[in-house]
């Protein structure tokens, strides 16, 4: 809300708001601003006072204005992958093409840009619950069990143990131990020596592609999928393959065509509560992947992100393959501590190694406190009791949210299952957003999970930030004012 | 030491160890294992132990015996690059072509590679002071302060707070603040906004390369020069361009014909302190490097990591550049806790939103909890002190080791000072590495601070672990041995 009491004059007050969100890339390079007329009435302010703040923004350089077409957010130099001074040989200029083309800079600009999203699971954009989040609000989080574990392990004399070396490559051993222990529940049969310990689950998966990938390599990913990484694999020159994920698992016919026309290097899938439609992989998908993995040799890196309130007995292609050309990968920012930057990759005797290496180059070791302390929490069993409470909350939760968004007029574009709901507002979602950061509400619009980031009606919400009328009349208005 | 009391037999133990170092490649592929006749020598046992010693070897498919010329150590598969199946197109082809002529395994098989020296780090040999050590001895850095402050940060109520949600994208806020002021006293003016933090310096070289290379661009290194480095910057398929490093700084002259022939887009640098050799720039030499870089439009990273035990007036490229195209690199490791992983790197704004994309898409946020209780020992003045004392004790340790360095008959290929000696053997110093090995000590063999590994008589050694005379005679006997 724009105040008159405030100490800055309402075109300040407009003016920084945009410039924030710029800088923020929630409005993205190439991203067109409302008219003024439009801002007017939105923002309650007289069109003068648009025109002022509009002003504003050309005189700092953020937006550029294009005849008779509007204002738009400029193209801001720092963002754009750096141009090369002399040109470059033949061999890494065809990767750059790559990189430039689908590089952090969209191609096709959209209002919010995947860092965006990223960004926003950082900052609260207000106290309200944020439908976008990708984690369990932290007071669900809550607990006595985890302060306890990290008291044990921060004694003088253990946090000289852990702390004055550089530790184990591998990770904590009794952290290792106590993985193996939890994936041979899901049927995942990996020995400590085969489980590497990471800066998240997000590292894992950037150390699995920097091992197995080269610049330009074909990589097959679930359309809609996860915007960071489809973000990291072009960034990092891949070629991204997009699969059309259903119900049941990937479009194996389109999967099919992909291996006999691109012979891709690697498959990377979320097989259980997909991100972002909540879908579970079959057993029958699982066995004709794994299929067309030996056939056409590629790896599969599966992303157990959400084991954590998943059932123990759903499908997932490592425990079908037997890690062989599966590479498990998990993390616990879902249901311990988003920032202790604990998870792990789980591999073939063989791969280890390299993966090894990767992790070495790239952070030498990650830091054993947390680690211990985790290992902890799993031994004492108190992890999973944890978990049991969230997934008890969240199904309870996510009752309320569902019957919220169907009155709100949503439907469900996929059945509501685990943390995330995937749903059809009917108008374009990228508008929808913006509108809503106006309100203090960030959302994760369905472009974002589109490699392209095409344009969608469709968004996720988070179940556990749902719950709130006040969240639904707000999108109530806001869809009719669109639509 | 093998054992005849030991429940393994002497062949047993003596295979076994032999497999042990090939598989941390203490032993590289390709490195000959000694003659029967040597090693049953060396190790006192008789000729038939070690025939059946390197018969299990072989059939353990680690060694291999080529005719007339004795054993050697496998090129393991799951060591080299992975064969490609298909054909590439010819971009990504090239780019391949550097990554495997000069990845993981090296080029020129050494008997230690930049693996092995970085999991030497990690995991000790024997109880003995390891010579090739590239941190303080754990029992220097123990202080109450770290403690203490690591307590301050685990009350259930802060531990939550930072625990919980994903946390700053830049780093905890404090710490950044703590580190804009310590840069001040360096003369490096960068604030809390220009600080990233990072998983140790390690990573933020690693962000930095990521962030500015792409595959096949041509790299400025210093030779000697930090292992890790190389490999990393081989991995990621850049050409290193190995510029001698001097007393006064690089060799100026080599270093603009790289710029006239090559382009270079980035210069590594330890300016302070330089690893292996001790080296400090001098005013003149930094100048010059800055005038180059402006003319050829390259940017410098520069690794500060013995920042905390060299004299705050040392000279520094990023001082006297004002972070224009200067990135300042640096951690925590030489100086309080080598497994917290912290690290954090400084630069010009408009590098930054770049650099914390990169960030973001590789690990999403780092550990806060770490970060703040670092920023308690730094704003009390702890750190400091503690350097100062650190400091103290390495120059006492100093002037011993250099004492037994010269009475065992080695030169200084470099004045000493800082934590490593730079010293010249006489002898082959990777053969003289793995005889040492047998002894329980893990050398740094000149070959490593080499680009191409080249086989040297040089070696680092650490000054804080070699005021042992009993490691002095063992290498003094050695050596006679070798030589």
């Amino acid at each position: 809300m724009l105040m008159k009491a405030s100490s800055q004059s309402l075109t300040e007050q407009l003016s920084s708001r945009f410039a924030e969100r710029i800088r923020d890339r929630l409005l993205a390079p190439g991203a067109r601003l409302p008219s003024v007329r439009q801002c007017a009435q939105q923002q309650g302010v007289s069109p003068s006072t648009v025109v002022a703040a509009y002003d504003q923004l050309l005189a700092q350089g953020l937006v550029e204005a294009r005849k008779n077409r509007g204002f738009f957010v400029r193209e801001i130099a720092v963002q754009q992958p750096r141009q090369r001074a002399t040109k470059a040989p033949a061999g890494p200029a065809a990767v750059d093409a790559w990189a430039t083309a689908a590089g952090f800079t969209p191609t096709r600009p959209a209002p919010v840009d995947a860092t965006a999203l990223i960004r926003g699971m950082f900052h609260r954009v207000s106290n309200k619950p944020q439908p976008g989040m990708g984690v369990f609000p932290p007071e669900w989080l809550e607990s006595t069990f985890m302060p306890a574990a990290v008291r044990k392990v921060t004694g003088t004399r253990a946090l000289h143990e852990f702390s004055l070396q550089y530790g184990e490559p591998m990770g904590d051993s009794s952290l290792r131990r106590a993985l193996s222990e939890k994936l041979s529940r899901l049927n995942v049969h990996a020995g400590p020596d085969n489980i590497i310990t990471t800066v998240g689950a997000t590292h894992a998966l950037d150390i699995v592609s920097r091992t197995l990938l080269r610049p330009g390599d074909p990589v097959m990913v679930e359309e809609p999928g996860w915007a960071v990484e489809f973000a990291r694999l072009t960034a990092m020159g891949m070629r991204l393959l997009p699969v059309p994920r259903r119900a049941d698992g990937p479009d194996l016919e389109v999967m099919a065509r992909y291996c006999e026309a691109h012979r891709p290097k690697l498959y990377v899938s979320v097989s259980v509560f997909h991100n972002p439609t909540g879908y579970c992989l079959t057993p029958g998908s699982a066995h004709r992947i794994l299929q067309l993995a030996n056939q056409y040799d590629f790896h599969i890196v599966e992303d157990d992100t959400y084991s954590h309130i998943a059932p123990e007995h759903a499908t997932r292609l490592c425990a079908l393959d037997g890690l062989q050309r599966t590479i498990h990968v998990s993390g616990f920012a879902k249901v311990l501590a988003p920032n202790w930057r604990v998870g792990f990759l789980a591999a073939h005797p063989d791969l280890v190694p390299r993966l090894l290496d990767t992790k070495l180059l790239a952070t030498l070791t990650t830091p054993a406190l947390l680690e211990r302390a985790l290992a902890l929490c799993i031994e004492q069993g108190q992890l999973r009791r944890h978990a049991e409470r969230l997934r008890t909350r969240l199904d309870a939760a996510r009752a309320r949210s569902v019957k919220l968004a169907l009155a709100a007029g949503c439907t469900f574009a996929a059945e509501p299952a685990g943390l995330f709901g995937w749903v059809d507002t009917g108008v374009d979602t990228d508008a929808l957003a913006q509108r809503m950061l106006d309100e203090g509400y960030l959302l994760a619009p369905g472009a974002l999970f589109h490699a392209q980031r095409k344009p969608s009606t469709l968004m996720r919400i988070n179940f556990a930030t749902t719950q709130d009328a006040a969240f639904w009349r707000t999108y109530g208005r806001l869809v009719r004012e669109i639509g």
